[in-house]
Parts: C-alpha cells; structure tokens; sequence
C-alpha cells in the first residue's frame, strides 16, 4: 500500500449528544489505524481520469476476516479519485485486496483492526423476532419514522435546522428520496443534478459526484444523531428525467449508490417512493433492482419498497420488511401474518391542513395510528403538511415542526422502550386474543389495550397463568399516567375511567 | 254486517304533540264510520271459541276499491274475538267482505269511506329516489334511528320513561325484537310469554294474546310520537326456545304478526337480529319467511335483515333496504350501488361505556359514523349502553339517555331536513366526485363535504356548472355554524378553519 493511498476513517462515529452539524471532511489518519465496528472504513486511490472513468474503470475489494470474505464496488469520485467504503461488522484483524481493470488500482491490498464501537454506535439495524428491529448489538430498535423527501435540495440552512429538529424528535428513521421532487410544493430546481445536465438533456454517463457527497454528508449528519437513512431510490415525481431512465443508467446509478452509501450503517433501501405510479417501469425492472441490492449491497441493509394503488407483494424474499402506504390501519396485524415480516406503515397520511386528503388528518388522528399500528405489532410513520408562509413543509422540506402529534409519539415510543427494557424476552409486540387493539411480549411479560374509540368503564383481561401484574391506565392524547391499585392475575377484573383514546399496561410484578 | 260486530277505528292517529301514553282501548264508532287515509281501521267479530281457533279458524278479508283488492288475513284475539286490521291507502269509497271456514264468520261484508288524513299523518315511509325515504304524502323521511331491544319487557313506567324519550330525541326509528331476549344484562324473565309455557314447555298451538296485545299498544303509542317500528321477527339471544321453533310455528308465527301489526303504518319488518348466529336456521328458512312477509303483507312494509359476521346479500328482491351491521362507514356508498337501495347502518357500535367492544365508542364517535353515513347517501342507527345502578340500558330496556351523541346526531338531522326543505328535487344524498366524504343532491341544489379527521386550511371545490352557492361551514362536534363570507361558484376556492371535524356545505343561492 502507497502512502498516498490512506486509509482514512469516516468522521461518522456517533455523537450522540452533540449538536446536529454537517460531517466534517474525511480526515486522513495513518496506515493501518484501528477502525470502530460498525464504522465506515473509506480507502481512497489515486486512479485515472482520462475517458469516463465511471464507464471505463471497474474496481472492487474483497475484505477478509478468518474464512469469511465481503467485496464491495468503489466508485469514482472525480478528479482522478476513487473510493472504497466498507463497514467491518467484527472486531479483529481484516485484510483486504483490489481488483480493477485499471493497473493502478489492481491488486492493491492492506490491513487494519477492528476495534470496540464507541459508546452510542450500537451497529446497523436489522430484522428480529420476526417482526421487529434491532440494532446489531442486540439493543432493540423501536422503529419511529418521519419523513422529508427533499430535504437534500433545500438551503444549507433548512438543512441544519431539519438535523435539529430531527434530534429532538422522536423519529429514528428519515423517508427522503436521492432524486430531486417535482410536485405541489415543490417546484424548484434543485441547487444540482445528480448528472450533468444541459438544457433539458440528462448526460447519464457521469455522475455529478458533488450531488452525491452531498449526501454521504446528510447520512453521516444523521447517523450522528442516531437517525436511519431511509433512501428512495426512485420516485415519480420527476420533471427531469429520472423516473425513467434507460435500464442501464438505472442499474450503474443502483451500484453507484450501493458503492457509495451501503458502508454507512444507518442506511436503509426503500426502491421507490409510489412504484405503482411510474408508469415506464415493469414489474421485470422492480425485480432487476431488487436483484441488484442483493447482489451488490455487502451489508444486507434493510430493504423495502413503498406503493400508492396497488399493494406491493412484501411476500416476495427480497424484502425485509413491508414499507406500505395505507391509512387501513386494522389490517395490520393480518398482513404482518400474511407476509412473515415486520410491517411498517410508512405513510399513512399525514398532519397538517393542506387541501390533499393524503396531508390534512389532525394530531391526535396521526397519533391514533402510531397507537394501532404498535397494538398490532407494528410501526408506523409520521410527516407533516402545514400551510407556511414560506412554503416549507416537513414532509418534504423539513425545517421545524409545528404539530401536535410528535409529543404524543415520543410518549408512546418511550413507554415502547421502557417496556422492553424491563426485563429479557422478545423484543416487539405481537397482536393477541382476537382483539384488534391488544398486544404483548410473547413471554407475557407486558400487555397492553389500546382501547382506541372505546372507552369501556369496566372490563375481564384474561393475563397469562401463573404470573401476577401491575396495571397503568395511560391517555394517549392527554399523555397522563395512572398506576391502578391492587395487584391483578388470571381473569382480571379492571376497572377503568370510561374515557376514550385510553391504554391499559399489565406489567409483570417483580420486572418493572 | 251485525250491529254486534262492529267497525273500530283505532285509536292509532297521530297526535304528535300529545305527550306519549300507550294507546287508548279500541274505542267502538258507529258502523259506516268515516276512515283517516293510512289509519288502521279494525274490524271485530264474534267467533267460534271452542276447540283451538288459532288453528281451527281461518279468516280473511278482501278489501276493495274500484279496481283494486287487497286480501289480509284475520286473527283471534282469544275470548271468541276476531279481527280484522286494514289501511286504506287512498281516500274513497272501500267495501270489504270475509272469507273464513267458521260459517259465523263468513261473508261477512261492509263498507266506508276513507278520509283525508288529520294532521301529522303524512302515511306509511317507503323508499324514494333509489336509496332514500319518504311518507306517502312525499315529505322526505331522515331516517335517524335507534335500539331498544327489549323495551317491551320492562316495567311499565320504563316503558313510559321510554317513550318519552324519544319524543323529545332526534329518532324516528326503532329497532324492537317480538320475542324476549337473554344476553347480558338481560337476565330476567319478561313478564308474560308470546306462548303458554309450562315450566320449559312451549305449548306454540296457541298464542298469548295478551303478549301480543301489549305490542298493539306499543307500536300504536310510537305511531303517536313519529317513532317507526322496526319490528325484529327472529334473534337468537334466547333461553326459551323461539330461536328454534318448528318451520310449522314460525310460519303460523309470521303470519299472526303480519295479520296484527302489519296495518300500523309505521310498522317495518327485520327477518332478525343477527341471523347468521342463529344456527337451527337454514337458508332456506330465511327465504321462506321472506316469501311469507311478501306474501301476506298487503302493505308492503319496509323488509330487511341484520347480520352478525356474514353480510346478507342484500342485493336480493325481497329487501327493501339493507339494514346492516358493520362499523366499515367507509363501504356505505359502494355497496350502495352495490345492491341498488337505500343503506342503513342499523348497528354499528353503541355510544356507551360497558366492556364489550360493541357498546363503549365514545359519543363523537358515534356521532361520526352517523356523518360517515350521512356524507355518503347512507344513513345510521343509534345505540347506547352505559353502565347503570339499576342495569337498565337504552340499547335493549329503554329508559333515559345518557350520552351525548343524540344532541349532535338531532343537529345533523335537522340539517338534513332544513337542506331537503330548500327546494325541489330528490329528497336524499349521493355520493359524489370520488370522495369518500362528500354529498349532492342529484340537481345540484345542495353539496357538502365532511372533513372528518381532516383538517384541511384551504380547499378548491368543483361546483356545478351555471349555478352560485353561499357556503356554510359547520363544526359537527361542536355544533357550531358560521356562514363563509361572498358567494361561491365553479372550482370555488375557500378558505377553512383548519380544524378536524368540520363539514362545508354548499346551498344554491335563490332556493336558501
């Protein structure tokens, strides 16, 4: 290995507690440094720029550990720069080696340790129990998403303050799309193209790399602060050309990006935004990109895809898990059965008071399906659509929230949390005793009612035998919390306050 | 004609602003006395007592005017009476004549004059404009209605208190079971039994006319408050043995109360309360007490059926409506054009607080679905069951009212009515413009849109062509009214409160 050719560490350690603030530049320590588990490692080669190298020069690394061995693509990053990126998911010694169709990169090889994560880098997060998430260090992942398609092409401004909005949020997971949005609300160029463009014409054969070190920074920005990158890869709404791309140019953009941005472990693959509404795709090129991710994405990030009409099979094994839109929150419980997967209901409308049915539900109906949803063993997704003066809009723009519902989110995501902390067993819910509203820990641990509408002054929970259980009543929009008296088992006879939007907790004695 | 057998008018004309009491006793007009248009008239005979009349003694009479004869059958009314009820429909001249096996009791003849109507009698309801309801004298019928089971097995100052009730309440319909029921909160023996019964014997050769003269009463003193009655024929909540009598009695059953009740024009018939749970019951008894009711009502009454979990098919001939349970608000519309007649959510949860699911939505949720519905071209039933000292609860004894839906329920009413009363054209509401929340008179005099969760700030609505609207909108919940400001026309873009809950209505300017 040349001394020009460094390895360097990527400056995304989590920070949990600073301040959301853009990466910094990677910085360049000494051959053969210690990387964190879990970190990106990035090698960077000095290679050619003659001719098209993003045509012209294939290269790859293969990264050893004992019998195991991951390859990745590089890519080029202009300017007679190439990168490879890799995420070391084991400590200990690792070894790597180059192959490439240009002499200079070809065969290049070197060494590092994998060291101890630093606290807060809790890995990348991938499926559990069966229909759950947790991160690779076994802590659980209660999934709490939002959503902000365009935020990568808003001011620099916008940009921050979405990072600190994000940070006091309660969401741990961020929808946003890798091509600009054309769309109500959002008819702006973007400050720059992900290919060079002249006119209305789209040169595919290069990839504007400023485009997408801009995003390798907002991936890093969030990792900081402990928020998934939800990437969509394609989307409909598009006045420049990219929904509908020859299949060749979809499929190098499909491995630039997986290049590029699977080493970051807070990344996420949903393959579009509303698939159904791209009219120039076939179900064949669906399957074509998902064969890709597979193929290509060494760390097996999680991956989705996201509909409008027409429900996408999430049966089919390429998907991790379900990332739908659908406001049929009841069905829920059904569809995680039918398909064997963690269900997460990406978009189900959102807050606000726009003119579009899809942005206009209140704050207390956007945290009524957070509630259906996780009494079913699901998740679900908030956005935001109020009317600004300035035309910034969270579900697109990000910026500020001015909701009522992230306050009531961050309270049921705590009471999630603080659920599963209390003592071992499976990490999710799982819908129960043909009530659609009612979910427990499969060790019986922790029930819960969700009592929705209803608000019964009375009512017989039939607890699991042979344990004994304390019971909170919650109010879900009020946010109070009201230890019952007494001590409760077998069929248990409550009574409860009669009022609507209600929770009943049955928590084991002894674990709480 | 006998002096001894004598033509009664019944006592059944409506005094609207009367304070509910039962009915008075049949009082005994002169022969030849004049009949109200849509009033029962009651013909009594002297008859064979000995042996078993119920099944020894058939009677029948044919009653005729100009062109046109209707054919009901008598009944014994025990003590050596028959009677004969009819409603004459269109004023005239009518003669009558019997037909009977019992020779005291045949060719018997007669005639008189129907009247027109005394104020407040506006005839029986029947189905107008495809899916809605009017009175025989064409005023629209809202049809607002709710559930009192086992009314007719209370105390008698429950009973009292129950019609009191719903005087002063926006209900014009009630749902009412002729047999006894046994379920939850209804533990107790009725006071009398439809047949003699010896300790858990059933002796179905005979009927208790007592049983079923109270019913008279009943149906007479709603008739008296603009109250329909829709009478439930068959459910299954039962210990005593009328969930599953022999094809013989149900038959013989049927046609007793179609040849008692079947005159009261406010009279409807439900085949059952839930007749999938009733499991002695085939298909093909269903369908027989359909041909029956087709058969020996000469009045034609309102015919439906209500279902538990497996939806009737309402599409078929016999129904006149579709009196369903379901709380899927969202369907009314489709299965609408589904099955081409009016959609009545007769149950669909109750306003209440107990444990069961069915009967602890909170009263804006019940007010809710009443506007799903409504918004739909659908209408809705009430229902309560809240918790009580003395268990006594509105869905099945009656009694008094609790919630709060009724109040909010009265005011989308009276809406409805008030928009009807604007002008000219269909009395009803259809679905419209391919949202699932909004509604037009089919000339075009009158849309509204129900925002339900929603919250929109702003909205452009398409108006039809060539007419001007003032525009109203209406927070349901808070029952509040605010006229918008200027006037409205083609994609008419208005500005709105940005509040869930809401409604806007739009009204033809000139007709308002």
């Amino acid at each position: 290995m040349n001394r020009r050719d460094l390895i360097k560490l990527s400056s995304c350690a989590v920070a949990a507690a600073s301040a959301p603030v853009f990466a910094a530049p990677p910085t360049s320590p000494e051959p053969g440094a210690a990387v964190s588990r879990w970190d990106v490692l990035e090698l960077t080669f000095a290679g050619p720029s003659a001719g098209n190298p993003f045509l012209d020069v294939s290269l790859s690394a293969t990264f050893r550990q004992i019998n195991r061995a991951l390859t990745v693509e590089g890519f080029y990053d202009g300017n007679g720069t190439y990168k490879i990126r890799f995420m070391p998911d084991a400590p200990g010694a690792w070894s790597w080696s180059t192959t490439s169709n240009a002499p200079q990169l070809h065969g290049r090889s070197g060494a590092f340790q994998c060291v101890a994560p630093a606290a807060g880098n809790r890995g990348p997060v991938s499926v559990r129990d069966g229909y759950h998430f947790s991160y690779a260090d076994s802590s659980p992942y209660v999934e709490c998403g939002t959503t902000c398609y365009a935020w990568a092409f808003q001011p620099e401004t916008t940009q921050r303050q979405t990072l600190a909005t994000l940070a006091a949020s309660p969401f741990n997971k961020l929808r946003m799309c890798l091509f600009p949005k054309w769309y109500q609300h959002n008819h702006k160029e973007p400050p720059q193209y992900p290919f060079p463009r002249s006119g209305d014409v789209n040169d595919y054969s290069i990839f504007n790399t400023a485009y997408f070190q801009h995003f390798d920074r907002l991936i890093a920005a969030l990792l900081q602060i402990n928020v998934q990158a939800d990437l969509i890869l394609f989307h409909p709404y598009d006045k420049w050309g990219y929904q509908a791309m020859p299949a060749a140019v979809d499929d190098r953009y499909l491995r630039y990006v997986i290049a590029r941005f699977s080493a970051y472990r807070n990344v996420w693959w949903s393959l579009a935004n509303e698939f159904d509404l791209m009219k120039s795709k076939t179900t064949a090129d669906w399957d074509r990109y998902a064969r890709i991710l597979g193929e290509y994405d060494a760390f097996d990030r999680l991956r989705s895809i996201h509909y409008s009409h027409y429900q996408y099979e999430y049966a089919r094994g390429w998907c991790t898990h379900a990332g739908i839109q659908d406001s049929r929150m009841q069905l829920g419980a059904q569809w995680r059965s039918d398909w064997g997967k963690p269900v997460v209901f990406d978009e189900c409308r959102y807050e606000g008071n726009i003119a579009s049915r899809w942005g206009n539900i209140s704050g207390d109906a956007m945290t009524r399906r957070f509630w259906q949803a996780a009494a079913q063993g699901c998740y679900c997704g908030h956005g935001e659509t109020y009317l600004d003066p300035d035309d910034i809009l969270w579900w697109s723009h990000g910026g500020v929230l001015h909701g009522s519902s992230p306050a009531k989110i961050a309270f049921l995501r705590r009471l999630l949390e603080e659920t599963i902390a209390i003592g071992p067993g499976p990490i999710g819910f799982t819908n129960f005793a043909d009530d659609p509203m009612a979910a427990r820990r499969a060790n019986g641990s922790v029930l819960f009612y969700y009592f929705d509408e209803h608000q019964p002054a009375e009512g017989t929970f039939a607890l699991p035998d042979g344990k004994t259980y304390t019971a909170e009543y919650i109010d879900t929009l009020a946010l109070t919390r009201t230890p019952l008296p007494g001590d409760y088992s077998g069929n248990a006879q409550v009574k409860l306050p009669g009022t609507p939007w209600g929770s009943l907790w049955f928590r084991e004695k002894g674990l709480a």
